[in-house]
């Protein structure tokens, strides 16, 4: 903890995985990370009273609220972290940016391009107030990622030549797998695309420094009726599973494009539920004319990098583990070889977004950032609706930084 | 060796990398494997006259021609196998054919659609009278592939959702490499797409059992011009490389495309050489609602196999050391652990070519199977020429067995 | 959280690396388990005033203390946890257990076995009174660790055969690396024996239920002497390393030797600090009549797990991502394929401790466990002292439990 | 093929596993290298008339013999490749040297240091009159080992500190696997010891270029009684196995030993038929000082460097693929990426032992070598018998270049 008495009081909305995945890093980045302010976390909210009690005191919280806007009306608060489902981000995002709030959303930004560029006007008039926005895409804080892009920066990689992107999981394979919020379009806007699409989008354009620019693309439903889940229906789900009542899943199961980047590359991209066996396989390979970097989530302490400077009898792919010292963020960990998981890339995130909103610097990524991410999603789907036709991606129309 | 007197006088056309590759298996099937006939390494045609004379002591063939008109009138050849470019597949397969010769054509079967369908024509015709004939697609024999189509076919998989295939190297990468064969369209017919990608296309449908019906694609010529090679400039190349005669490259550096194949999965494809790093990077993964597989060329022993059918806590991706006696051609090598290679899968070829020509029936891939691959890589072409759209794999309009 | 209002007052001696990591588990324990107490962390120790205040605000501790029998004797603390170097553990705990405190020690238990059975029989007569005491060797509660001892207790591997076992570290090969107190033999005990060996021989003991009876070691010290640090010898270090006053390194380097375990089976044991480019490389390899498994620490969510009675041609090694709800420990933290990291083994310690001493049973391992290892290092210094002859390991006298 | 009319006519003695991996090997070699002269499979010898003329026939020799004293005394017979099991390498070696042939025999030498030793004065004797002589440890011929070698030669690992190999199998787990010639010691010599035991010996001395001066040992025989082979017996398997007769296991199952090598490094070695799973994992790690290097015979064309020289946030392993024409070798083979197998270790030994009797040179390694390799066996043997006390490797008290 550092020696200032600087403190910013986080409100969150939202309790559920992401409530607890960012509840341990705001309890744990000012542990860990000398900071020049400390978040408190002051205010939890959630629409149901027992369980947002109940995920105060287990969760840590100060306070609780069932109202979203008493959370942000209040003044005791100075930032509002989003981790609700799709559908409210923008509602709660435009109006806790204009009580002045610092927000941080989790992504996807939106559920739509036209909610996602409000929200990105909404940031550029509170920018100019003061006020911080940042959009959690927390895997570019893994820091092997980081590494990644610092390498595509200095050049490492040369010219991009190809990248192939995946996030595979596995968790709905089964079709009595219930229909929740997540298979539901008006509440997640899109299925696989979205949820997971969206990470291995961001994070390759993070990486390259490069855009999209456009895509051709197929997607997928392949289990059309799922039960419903018994809290959704009222009804306790039956034994059989036959004659639970059924709704139609409305989102995408599985989504692949191949696509153009701006520098001039290649690209495949697939995001899949349906991949049996693959649990959390976000994997990215690039390859540039000087050299390739290789990344899977399921092993984030490692990265692989090929430098075809090297003597040609000497070349192959590095198994790097990515816990030196010298490694992004992690001379704040432990020793070498003792490694981090999937959590602290959210420390890193708190990390980074304290220090920006205390320091009075713009974090990254923007909502412009993400909203580009949003502009490559709708082109997806334009792409797949019109039987994978090119589709370019529109332009933000708005000051970005990837 | 068996203890038949049978023989089978093998009349070669090509000494270049599959010419060596088609005379180590020649050389070895019968030492190995207990076959119905023997191979005679009879008579190798090339060119020109003292590359083939050499090639034919090196490579240990009775004798040489440079006409393979000559080769192919012989009444002491049986079996016509052909390993030059895609260029004079067409020509020389149908005068084979026509003379009697079983056939046996290297991949893909030809630089075209036409051509393919007439060399399919000319075997079926042939069939009727006792003339075999097969391509080379010769993955399909490494063991593990085999093992792979038969997990498949036993179910183990379910119903297969998701392909993902690439084929990657990166030999081209330098802008000095000079435009050998393989960069001219008119010899080689395409670049990555036909060359490697064309592997892709048929171990795929050879696994899973499904055609590829669509395709949505993009290719890419990333280095446009480059030097003559030396022989074919009629210059030494000169020292800094800038003042070489330069010519154009006319095929695909890489081509990506998404896939439907007929039972409902989405499929990515990728063929590029200049995936820095990797060699010879043949990866097929493929999902399936009861289990996935995943095969790479580089570590060709090796199967790795997911059955979600095994207690949860239980499940994994199993590392298959496929060189057990009970696994496919592997009884005939060496104890468990004791690792093939690359060359081994010809020689597999060759023990079923030459199984089936001896006990007349018809060995795979057929050349209908062949002209399947090369409906697809005309859809690839045709799409990525018009934008990405889809394009729909045309009908082979002929009885073929995947 | 849990509804509880029981707490537990913890009070912890030191605060460098594992008075960091157990800081990181305290806070976080009760905010992920359901628990029958809470913990809290009531008071920290260290000698240096200035130090042990930082650490307190740092680490998030109610209050500090500079005097270790000031943290005993407090009526407000109910659990010692002690994280100093092995020199003191004795002396501290044999205080705590008399004064009626749970006690939480770690590894190695002792710097002697001396001091281990004294520990041991204070233990014993503590638990009548029901003072609890654990000591905390972290790593049989990395979930992929726990699992493969359930795998052994159900018979999984059948009668074992091998056991092999590494603990490799790289962090002072540099002969210019300062002579810390690890290298110190009468701060540390011994070198890289005790430090990494111990968890090797615990661990491997922990998951096969199998104790070594006896050792034929070779231990080496490959620098012997080293810079002293500088804040030891009161000097800055010279620029060029030369004139640095050096001490002499009285702790092994590496440790070797091999092993039987009383079920009959024969093991090799390796820890070193000079095993370059191996960070903290804890791996297991388990053979066994029916299977075999293998852990390596630097990818601490996989086990391969080889199952010798499936069908012959499907065998292979397994690679099980130890992330899913069925797995020990899995189901509090995150989704599967969601990766955890080194902290959580002492997540999970902290868990298992406040659970047993909460409801009235004694946690493991045990003291006598620990006493267990302590004579196995003994036995091994004892054959490296007498070249390499055969050294049994003492019985414990006392009743344990692995 | 060279243009070179000399000729190298073998004879070898033994057809079975490595009379036909010999094979295999001569049948390539001038097919694929171009070397000073050919070798001609004159004369293959074997015990059995119907097997060895069925031999001839598959392995493709040009004729039998049932005498090796036959063989030996043809004056048409220029190398003897001895490939019998070890209790009758010396007789035949030491004829075959005294009739002035060149002699190339299989591991392990003999089947003790006296014999050894006799055949390695033997080999002395037969030098001074232009006789060669090579002892058969193909897996220095691995080009990925010959790469290991060199680069500890060019001193890129620095200071050898460790060396870990194991060679494990798992062929005789079950119980019921019969009494074959490897499971008896006047036959065979040792168990896994002195059959896969003495290649990781080998192997490790030959890429360290150093010794073994002492070992400490643990040897085991944990399936004391086996079924005769239904050869050896007479009588046909029972059904259920338990009324066959049986025979005792003479030799060991597994061995493990710790070691010292004469630069100063600390070495753990296991061989064992025990170890389930594992096929054929001859798996060797070094580390020096400034880097290290790992090798695994199952992925045979890999190596895994790691060069503590480079920036400390890129130290990595690298995966080096050893299939370029810049490693050893390999030139000869295919492009980049098409891997080799296990036999092609053959074809590189009898590559460099034409090369060497044809340009009059000593080939390695030479029977010395192998006494060396004895010599250490011997000492793994003393120092199990007599309860794993230390026993120094006997000087071979010969000039031998390792």
């Amino acid at each position: 903890m550092s020696t200032t008495d600087k403190e910013l009081r986080v409100g969150m909305v939202g309790y559920a995985f992401m409530g607890a995945a960012h509840s341990q890093a705001w309890r744990t980045v000012n542990r860990v990370f000398d900071l020049p302010a400390r978040a408190r976390m002051a205010l939890i909210c959630g629409r149901d009273t027992a369980k947002v009690a109940d995920a105060a005191d287990t969760l840590g919280w100060d306070a609780y609220t069932t109202d979203w806007r008493d959370l942000i009306n209040r003044d005791d608060i100075d930032v509002v972290d989003i981790c609700t489902p799709g559908d409210s981000h923008a509602e709660i995002a435009l109006a806790a940016l204009a009580a002045g709030k610092h927000v941080l959303c989790e992504k996807p930004l939106a559920n739509s391009v036209e909610e996602a560029r409000a929200m990105t006007a909404a940031a550029d008039v509170a920018r100019a107030a003061g006020v911080r926005s940042m959009c959690g895409f927390n895997y570019r804080r893994v820091p092997a990622v980081t590494m990644m892009r610092q390498l595509v920066a200095d050049g490492r990689l040369g010219v991009i030549r190809h990248v192939r992107a995946t996030y595979l999981q596995d968790w709905i394979v089964d079709p009595q797998f219930p229909l929740v919020w997540r298979l539901q379009k008006d509440r997640a806007g899109s299925g696989a695309l979205g949820d997971i699409g969206a990470h291995i989008i961001d994070l390759t354009q993070f990486v390259t420094g490069q855009r999209i620019s456009g895509v051709s693309a197929v997607t997928e439903t392949f289990v059309k009726e799922r039960p419903l889940p018994a809290e959704s229906s009222g009804l306790a789900a039956s034994v059989d599973g036959h004659t639970a009542p059924t709704g139609t899943v409305t989102v995408d199961d599985a989504a692949v494009f191949v696509a153009r980047l701006d520098g001039g590359a290649l690209a495949t991209y697939e995001a899949s539920r349906f991949a049996t066996g693959r649990k959390n396989a976000l994997r990215v390979e690039i390859n540039g004319s000087l050299g390739s970097v290789v990344f899977d989530l399921e092993r984030l302490n490692e990265l692989e990098f090929y430098d075809a400077t090297r003597p040609a009898v000497e070349q192959g792919f590095s198994r790097i583990l990515v816990t030196e010292g010298e490694h992004p963020y992690m001379s704040a960990w432990w020793p070498p070889g003792h490694i981090i998981g999937y959590e602290h890339s959210f420390t890193h995130e708190m990390r980074d977004f304290i220090e920006a909103v205390a320091t009075g610097v713009d974090p990254t990524p923007s909502f412009a950032d993400a909203l580009q991410v949003q502009l490559v999603l709708d082109a997806v789907a334009r792409s797949a609706e019109l039987g994978s036709s090119w589709a370019e991606v529109e332009p933000a129309l708005t000051a970005a930084a990837v």
